[in-house]
């Protein structure tokens, strides 16, 4: 059973083939630069012996032009993982936000995708480009079912206390102002995936995920289900990312605006895209932060410690909610599943909780979940590889089958 | 030895009469709406048998106006503190921001005022108030020498990774953005309190002490210094206040800007003034909200709920910048001292650091500083009551006995 995901930006469209019967990934790509003088269209297929890759270069003027390249090439013989689109059971739309009325992943018709629209003022980068990738495939794949996966899913089941924010409650009324909470497919699988690896039922799950990337968020699990998240109304809020700030005394906004003749959108670029790491020291990728600070740049060592104190308090505050009653914590995605460094930061000083990092664990690279504490750690302390696509597949498939 | 306290708002002046020899307060008062058509001065008098009190009603045009009344009064000889104003042998003030320049209290000078002045961005409702306070002792009390005692003083021991935002560095550099710290004046009272209650050297203290009034904060102390407080370049940030949203996703500031059209200034005010306990639930006052929950009021149960976690959360990060090794948690401030509802709930769910709340100890109201956590507790919880006052009057006394 073929499933494809799609995963559509403001100008770009990710898409991945994956066979469900053997959880495996055929073909993967990514249309970038659409709408410009010269995309790009890199394709790789792991269907055969050998990955191969394809690098298209030239103009896609729209997401259509460049989907139905994607096609072509996901249908070609040598290249492609499917003799026709027939074959394809499903497509599977990762959207951003789904606001309050979506909860659970949804067969697309046109109430859900009124919601998505709905939902731009919420998510103004990705909603638009999400609808318009539902549409692209309506309009490529006739006649085969679009499921929509929403990133606020799992922060959905947060309770009031945790999603509400003290502003003025009309706000909340009036614009829907609340803690949505994001990367929910990756929290969710995450979820999934720990409580296989501890050979516990999913409803009991007690958890902290550390979802550390280029955009970081961390999400307590009680129950299973999200009880509290570090990313709120956008993907800013929380933890220190790449160039994102995370969360700062709110009242630094007005006070900048004023003082550097900002507008409310020049504010918003500011904290998301000059801040984090690249604003402390001017590199945006954990990597380069360890070589300067290898290299003996202070700014990188500073910046690389300001963001594993916001991990930590995140993470102390989290045991706080789950009253030291915790499972395992768990590291996923980039930095999360690759850099030994901040791990061992973000785990230094947890004795008091029974945690014991299993150092030369830790500094190993395996493939596959894993603990990284001794056996003896009274909480195990995990890396499970993050697999955001395959969650979606599944959740499409698991949609599809309910028909 | 006796030592006026000084603390001027905008439109008020508040002033305490100390005798530091047995540190008790002798009077104290308010002028309130100095400037406006129709003023108040409320006057009392402690030192002779029963506490008196005189209000009086008129317009004080001016700061100078208001604190000319006032030493009629504490050097009256039935309400009075002192027989001649010369009997005081300093005036110490309550400056709130003193930037990165001054790290402790100092005795005024030209300089002194320069860097309050100089600082008026960063305070701009306190700090030019505080200098007039100071301007108008000058004028009232000539050759009296006048402290200043900053409330941003005791943050500034923070760590670098505990003060930098993840913001763009130049911010900085430029603007001096970064966390400060308020109530410092109490946390440093609290937390030499707290190193006397359990008998060990301040220079040895880790503890957690929440300050929970009308305003709040937390503050984390390791080796007797600030290791991270709560509020950040304003006193907006941390917790949840009775006014004050405390830290939400800073990208909701631009984008309900945006949304309702709101200058800066308007953004500022709404999430200082019209947030916290009272924009959930129409209550400021934590004595309302309870009274609101008896009487089945959801809105104001959410609100304590929401209150309560931020706590909870704050305190389990800051156990966890300790590496659990806390030799106190310390309630204080109006709420802090006062509410046992409050403290029951921050305290639920603690026995994994070893607290054990002592509920009959916790109902119980008694002066002093003491325990309401039961002996076998791992970490002593208490309360210690503030007394800024007492603090700003010790640091004075200190810097004249240094002349």
């Amino acid at each position: 059973m073929k499933v494809l995901i799609i995963n559509a930006g403001s100008s770009s469209c990710k898409y991945q083939l994956l066979e469900m019967d053997t959880r495996t990934v055929l073909c993967s790509g990514l249309v970038e630069r659409i709408g410009c003088s010269t995309g790009c269209l890199t394709h790789k297929n792991f269907s055969g012996d050998r990955q191969e890759q394809i690098v298209r270069e030239h103009a896609f003027p729209t997401h259509v032009k460049g989907m139905e390249e994607a096609i072509a090439l996901l249908t070609d013989s040598k290249v492609g993982g499917v003799k026709d689109k027939s074959e394809i059971v499903a497509i599977g739309h990762r959207v951003l936000h789904g606001g309050e009325f979506i909860t659970d992943t949804v067969l697309v018709d046109a109430h859900v995708k009124d919601i998505i629209r709905e939902h731009f003022v919420l998510g103004p980068l990705h909603n638009p480009a999400n609808l318009m990738g539902i549409e692209v495939a309506e309009k490529l794949f006739p006649g085969i079912p679009n499921v929509a996966v929403f990133d606020t899913e799992f922060g959905m089941g947060m309770p009031e206390e945790a999603f509400m924010y003290a502003l003025p409650y009309q706000l909340y009324e009036d614009l829907k102002i609340r803690r949505y909470g994001f990367h929910g497919t990756s929290h969710k699988y995450i979820a999934h995936k720990t409580a296989e690896y501890l050979g516990k039922p999913l409803k009991e799950l007690r958890s902290v995920t550390m979802h550390l990337g280029n955009g970081s968020s961390m999400t307590c699990v009680k129950d299973g289900k999200c009880f509290d998240t570090s990313m709120g109304l956008t993907p800013l809020e929380g933890l220190v990312m790449g160039t994102r700030c995370g969360s700062v005394d709110p009242a630094i906004v007005p006070f900048v605006m004023e003082k550097k003749g900002l507008s409310p959108a020049e504010a918003d670029r500011l904290m998301n895209k000059e801040s984090g790491l690249l604003g402390l020291c001017g590199y945006t990728d954990m990597r380069d932060v360890h070589s300067q600070i290898a290299a003996g740049n202070k700014r990188a060592e500073l910046a690389l410690k300001i963001l594993v104190r916001s991990v930590k308090k995140m993470l102390g505050a989290y045991v706080a909610l789950l009253e030291g009653k915790v499972d395992a914590m768990v590291f996923t995605a980039g930095i999360g599943e690759n850099d030994n460094i901040t791990r061992a930061k973000v785990c230094y000083g947890l004795e008091y909780l029974g945690v014991k990092l299993d150092e030369a664990e830790n500094n190993t690279r395996k493939a596959g979940a894993r603990a990284i504490s001794t056996p003896d750690s009274k909480i195990p302390v995990l890396i499970i590889p993050t697999n955001e696509e395959l969650q979606i597949a599944m959740a499409t498939v698991e949609i599809i089958a309910r028909k």
